[in-house]
């Protein structure tokens, strides 16, 4: 699944050698080191998991908001414990990723020890996939189900301009028999990320994903970039469930609906500044069976229905790969971090 | 939004008058009072609010399962306080909605408490809208999320046979202006209720509903029901999404899948044999504001956006006009009912 064209010639980096990459660039760029470590392992990750819209093609974004100053880099979250159940973040206009690893151990010990326990995230920028957020909760044995806003880019269902973000949700629950279960949709009809590599790439996209600035049905990713919008997956159902992000990711939290922040005066700002919603379950709580054996059996009878790929399956294999074989990396992309590093 | 031909006689009853004749009628099949009292209360609703799938139209369907010994008519829940923020409750074969009525006030005692909690419901049959499970929570302030599994008749994305519910997903939050914010999802393309109503009625379906028994694009609801089934709305998305379901709704509380009960032995059994999750959240523990107000800035948006109805609207001005002025009823219908109350 490489998106590079076959006429580049490519290099082959250890999913190490890129995460120490990353990692030095978001230090060159003014980051403290907790939020290097973090950011960095986090966008190493997607491109070792192939998720292209979300890996290394994402440091131009980073590096255009922090050198803004549209984000603050050296943020150290406040976390306030306000129940036993409820651990909440002021990521202090800091990225969420760095809120969440720094609340993390609190809120697996209000789980085993409440049953569920949530976790709000406020004052924050998410800028990722967010898969790499839910996945180490269910490799723990716990069920994670997480939602982000974003920034106003998608049509509600029946609405004439664009309000909502494309406020993915994800979910993550272990098996006994493999890697966990793993999903993290977009609640528009497509990623963001996706319609700029369509962009780039000069593609066309398939129909019903977004609308021109005027509101028309388009399949052109740059005019869908240039004032355009895109479109809730699903028609109303997906709208109700972007609408629900809006108002647990955001309105729940305290963090920023995504059509109210306003970054024209920071040029180069790319990074949503809004909130998000963490909730972790011990699902062994919920009855005498032990939860992993059961969506075991859910898998195997997805297989036996026919369902040959799980979500997530995809991310396994290409992660599998990139660690037995290195991630190939365009030359050019790599020389271009290598420079952003500071040679 | 009457579904009621021109040409049949129509009689007007109250809400009250539809409850109390819907309880008369649970009674006389053996339900204990408190089993009539909840389930009487709980279709006429949804009969006051416009949702002809899930109001009168499913006495006959209660009834088959009553008569066949499949669920048990005076089932007492059996209640467990597992955690801070943990509760769950073995139905014992009977409906879910008054576990979750038993279960209720320390369900919310916990979150007032903890901030969040969970109620894991197992062991139960749901055969209702999800909305009236989780309306009453955002009426207290609350925000509540549901899920209930089914049985088998929605083809995962990429499979090319049955296995999940229809499985919806049902959401309810406070707003400070109005009526709560409440939507009820399935992740079935279309509810299998609707189905049911569009084969008695004659109409064909849009396409990408369903397929037949060998698994083909229908558009006939009579061939979907006749061994065909349903597909996830949404492709890969709400597939994903129902697989959610299954795993929250059954896996974590210990219900059944909605592929594993057998019901072959209670001809007449119609009403699934599964679980339900509930989660409800202190929607002002997460930040400074009150989250009311947040919710109407939001509802504001996206009127000024063009959205005109939001989840809920149509029920709300179903049920004004009823309350008003009384539900139609067909006179045949009402006949039928009260010959089933035992006259």
């Amino acid at each position: 699944m490489s998106v590079i064209p076959n006429d580049q010639p490519v290099r082959t980096v250890s999913y190490q050698q890129l995460t120490d990459l990353l990692r030095r660039i978001f230090l060159a760029h003014g980051t403290s080191p907790e939020v290097a470590d973090v950011l960095a392992e986090n966008c190493a990750s997607a491109q070792r998991d192939g998720s292209h819209s979300h890996g290394i093609f994402r440091m131009p974004g980073y590096i255009s908001s922090l050198n803004s100053g549209w984000v603050d880099r050296k943020a150290v979250p406040l976390i306030e414990d306000v129940g036993a159940a409820f651990v909440r973040v002021d990521a202090g206009n800091g990225f969420a990723q760095p809120a969440l690893a720094a609340a993390s151990s609190l809120l697996i010990d209000k789980v085993r020890s409440a049953g569920i326990a949530v976790l709000a995230i406020r004052n924050s920028h998410h800028f990722a996939a967010l898969w790499p957020d839910v996945e180490p909760f269910a490799e723990q044995g716990l069920v994670a189900l997480s939602m982000v806003n974003s920034m106003t880019c998608v049509v509600p269902h029946g609405a004439r301009q664009p309000l909502f973000g494309t406020n993915p949700i994800a979910f993550a629950a272990p098996r006994a028999g493999g890697e966990p279960v793993v999903f993290d949709l977009a609640t528009s009809a497509i990623a963001h990320g996706d319609v700029q590599i369509a962009a780039r790439e000069g593609r066309l996209l398939p129909a019903g994903m977004g609308v021109d600035r005027e509101g028309r049905p388009t399949e052109d990713p740059r005019t869908i970039l240039d004032g355009g919008a895109l479109l809730p997956f699903g028609g109303h159902k997906g709208s109700a469930l972007s609408m629900m992000v809006e108002l647990l990711a955001a309105g729940l939290t305290g963090g920023n609906f995504s059509f109210e922040f306003d970054w024209s005066k920071h040029p180069g700002a790319r990074t949503p500044w809004t909130g998000q919603l963490l909730i972790v379950i011990d699902p062994d709580k919920g009855s005498g069976q032990h939860f992993a054996l059961r969506s075991e059996e859910l898998v195997r009878q997805l297989h036996g229905a026919g369902q040959e790929r799980l979500p997530g399956d995809r991310r396994y294999s290409e992660r599998a790969r990139s660690m037995a074989h290195g991630i190939d990396i365009a030359e050019a992309d790599l020389e271009r971090l290598q420079g952003l590093a500071g040679g």
